[in-house]
């Protein structure tokens, strides 16, 4: 039975055990596509998070989507072109019941301003990177991310502790609002600016957030208290990060950590310019975007100005993937680019073993579920220091949203033997019902974005895109039960393309089959490409582990 | 056995019974990669056409497919990622043998001087549009499409005969070298202009050419005699078609039909320029690509300003796709785009019902197969005229290049038909060997290309490049046998994506399954794409074959 949905009355949580479609492969599929609404910023307009992420291009489509998954075989495949179901064809019980290919653009073409077109003419929709494949779980996933790359600042810089350190940061959004309860959970005093009040409202509410200062002086005092107690607090502070950011400048505070996750990437529908009411903005997202585009470059030149400065006089800061050293260097600093993306300076060397955000889903919609699996995990990989640690952090810390979930970073191997023991554990009727399986797409071999990915890649392969290409066409030919390809759209559009999968453990043998093939050829493909370019933990963990990496003879 | 190839001796084209591989489908790729080089432009470089485009990253590269084609298994899957192969991954028996993805770069990327920048660097390979995927069969290919354009031509201007019509363009390379035989096959009297004398010998020694004239004006009394005899001839002239084009409108000559197929999407390794010697071009494409480009485009403005005088005075001028207005508008030619592109003006209504370039190739290498085949083509679709009328003048002027290959343009339904009707020729032994089917990337569904393939369609989703992105996708969830994803190199960087698909009839039941899925869900997606953009041919097409197209309620 779903569950009701205090946040939106109208998009239950899915649940219980009653099938609406003809298995449970299918059925999942659908309980997936309703919880990323149920779990969405703005559900009654498709929209799941970052501005313009739709899990459906619109609801005639959202509906035709349902009625498919539904009524359809397990040896049909449904088509959905950028949200919208075009097809469904005859192919086979090996093949995916989905394939999705979400706002890909031709090169040339792939700009902001031709997206919004397109996207005004009903023809695209993006996706995000889990929205569109009804893959998003809330907050968890981002908080897993920020968390980790918190951490691996504190073991680069700080003694492997972070208790007594003042983390700087902007953006309480769908995602960015996971940063203060990452850095609270990583033991810092974290500050967190946003320019909309009820979005800062919103994370107190949820308990993302312990408190709001009510000016700039306050929240500094307040952070000072804390780093001198040692204690992890996290601050909330409306404002602009253009102007915010700027003032700790002149004050000659310097955090120790620093960074910003507001929607830079979207200098229409995202960022909010410095000196603009939120009225204001909202106008002109209409009336006047060439204008708007132009403040909102204009003032992340300043932001970025000052994150510079606060990195001269030695705060670690990073880029968080909002392409917000693009739009600077765009808006005239030359040297945006100074400051470091997080997934060369802190993830690196994960990705490239194949360890990124795997997660799993309870689609009986009992939490009970998740803490069997959170056991599980624990028995199965105790040496595994990251997931140990995060497992027992995310018990304590995570209310669950949405169908309950779990994220956790493991690697190659690992990832097909947590699956395959969930798979038995569904089948001995440990678990209350199904597990659904899949991963960001910001994954080692999943994902091209020279700009947050794949920057300064070893061999200069950043802007290559057959990876995720190749990732896509692997799944559909590993028995996977869903398959996209995504790129960007808003600002994001002509940044990246990435792939994503979903896999059902529904304790057949016929799952079991798919997780061996579907999870372990996409961490082999994540070690093989990283491996090509030349990454010495890739080529150590393909002979580790027996990938099947192909290398050429020296010629 | 293979035989011997007077044009490249190092080259042998592939044939005879005995297997080197585990099966007759790992063998039939393997021909395959070994075809497309034996009748390539330059095999001993690796490169089939098109200036660049290539059956393999480098000389290990190929070594390693052929290794891995020969050792592997059914239910293994071997990845190429720009001609390079990097794993060989476990699937099954209903997977692709080979996924390819080639010269994807990430679209704020993907621009010529960029590509050229990851070529160098050894990380790229553009594959054209069947050199990459082991496709091509020689000039018969394009020769088929360049005739179909001719008829299209006729029937809509010249009722329905271009006997006593002149036929003025330029370019004898790989593909252009079609046009003459295609003009003459077509009942045209037909001028060739090209730079290089060398092209013009070589098309004159094949056959493809019947005559060379020393000077314009020779060539132009040779074609004037041809017009009142309603003779069709095909003459060649060496010269520059941006001199030779002015000259044409400066004698107030105007032909019934101008087009072009010199190189000219590609600036720096295709056009040459006027005023320039070959000798000159070749020193500048290494010293001088700065230069280069600007002077090619320079020329490439001078040659389409001619060719839109000639429209003004009655000529149908068309795009043969090549980007020839693409590059003379970034020239200055604010107009270039006056000329219609081939596939709007002329092929659209065909490929709204999935009607394109479908081929198949006798891997016996018995020519006898071929003859089978097309009487087979004869008996199967009496009624079809556009094929019956070309199997007949196909067998009568095409001389065989490579393993023995047909091309014919057929539907949705017919292919399948076709091909599984081959299939039972194979089984009962009426043919010397299995067959490989596969089709140009220039199909329905299978590419986007906003300045050729996708010009102007009816919803403007000409840049949309999600439906290669599905077809692809599709295709390996169809039992296809190689599946590929291409991306434009050079020139063509970051204007087009297309996907490919081969599929080997060995005459076992297995092929006939796969037969039926994937060529069937192949022209399935090509109907559907044009459904969607609001054909009605495509949607009368899909209600009269029953294609499983989903439409949407009004919303
Ligand atoms: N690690 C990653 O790669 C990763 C993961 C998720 C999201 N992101 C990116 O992070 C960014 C934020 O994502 P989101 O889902 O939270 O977006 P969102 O649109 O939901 O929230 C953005 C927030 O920024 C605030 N804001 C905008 N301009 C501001 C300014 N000048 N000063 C202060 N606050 C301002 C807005 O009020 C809003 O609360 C996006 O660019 C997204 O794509 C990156
Ligand atoms: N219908 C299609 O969409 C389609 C199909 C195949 C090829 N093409 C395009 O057609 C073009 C030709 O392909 P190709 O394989 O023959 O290329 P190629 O490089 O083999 O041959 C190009 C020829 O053009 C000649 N040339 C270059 N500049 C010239 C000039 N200024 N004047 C006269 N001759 C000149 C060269 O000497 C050469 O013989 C390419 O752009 C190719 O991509 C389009």
């Amino acid at each position: 039975m779903p569950k009701p949905n205090p946040r939106h009355p109208n998009f239950p949580i899915p649940g219980g055990l009653e099938l609406r479609a003809k298995g449970w492969r299918q059925e999942a599929l659908l309980r997936l596509l309703e919880n990323v609404l149920s779990v969405g910023e703005d559900p009654e307009n498709l929209i799941v998070y970052a501005a313009l992420g739709k899990a459906a291009r619109n609801w005639a489509a959202h509906d035709a989507i349902v009625r498919t998954l539904k009524s359809m075989d397990e040896d049909q495949t449904l088509i959905i072109q950028s949200g919208k179901p075009v097809g469904l064809l005859k192919t086979h019980d090996k093949a995916p019941l989905v394939i999705m290919a979400n706002c890909n653009i031709v090169g040339q073409w792939a700009k902001a301003e031709y997206f919004y077109e397109l996207q005004e003419k009903g023809l695209i929709c993006w996706g995000g990177l889990t929205a569109g494949a009804w893959q998003y779980i809330g907050s968890q996933g981002v908080i897993q991310g920020t968390y980790e790359i918190f951490m691996r600042i504190a073991e680069k810089r700080f003694g492997g502790s972070l208790e007594g350190r003042f983390i700087l940061t902007a953006g309480l959004g769908g995602m960015g609002g996971a940063q203060p309860l990452a850095g609270r959970m990583a033991g810092a005093a974290i500050l967190v600016v946003d320019i909309d009040p009820e979005r800062v409202a919103k994370r107190k509410a949820i308990g993302f957030l312990d408190a709001v200062a009510p000016d700039l002086d306050t929240a500094l005092q307040m952070i000072d208290a804390a780093v001198s107690e040692k204690r992890a607090v996290s601050i909330g502070l409306v404002g602009n990060a253009a102007d915010i950011y700027p003032q700790i400048v002149k004050r000659g505070t310097v955090p120790d950590i620093v960074s910003d996750q507001t929607s830079a990437h979207d200098l229409v529908y995202g960022y909010v310019p410095k000196g603009m009411s939120l009225e204001e903005v909202r106008r002109l997202r209409t009336e006047g975007q060439g204008q708007l585009m132009a403040a909102s470059r204009a003032s992340i030149a300043d932001h970025v100005r000052a994150m510079l400065t606060l990195q001269e006089k030695g705060a670690e800061v990073f880029d968080n993937g909002n392409l917000i050293r693009t739009q600077a260097r765009e808006g005239g600093v030359a040297n945006a680019f100074d400051i470091p993306i997080f997934t060369e300076a802190y993830l690196r060397p994960l990705f490239a073993r194949a360890i990124g955000p795997f997660r799993w889903m309870a689609l009986s919609g009992e939490e009970s579920d998740i803490a069997r699996i959170d056991d599980l995990v624990l028995e199965l990989f105790p040496d595994n220091h990251i997931v140990t640690n995060w497992i027992r952090l995310a018990r304590e810390n995570i209310p669950f949203e949405g169908l309950p979930a779990r994220i956790a970073w493991l690697g190659h191997g690992e990832r097909t033997q947590l699956a395959l023991g969930v798979n038995e554990l569904v089948a001995k009727g440990e678990l209350a019902g199904p597990v659904a399986f899949s991963r960001d797409h910001l994954d080692a071999g999943a994902m091209a974005h020279p700009n947050i990915m794949t920057e300064n890649m070893k061999d200069g392969s950043d802007a290559i895109a057959d990876w995720p290409l190749i990732n896509a066409m692997t799944m559909c030919s590993s028995m996977a039960d869903l398959v996209v390809i995504h790129s960007g759209g808003g600002g994001y559009a002509g940044y990246m393309t990435s792939a994503g999968v979903t896999i059902v453990a529904d304790g057949t043998a016929a799952a079991a089959e798919r997780i061996a093939h579907a999870i372990t050829n996409d961490t082999s493909l994540g070690i093989i490409r990283y491996a090509d370019a030349g990454y010495d933990e890739a080529i150590e963990a393909a002979e580790e582990h027996g990938v099947p990496h192909i290398k050429l003879d020296a010629s």
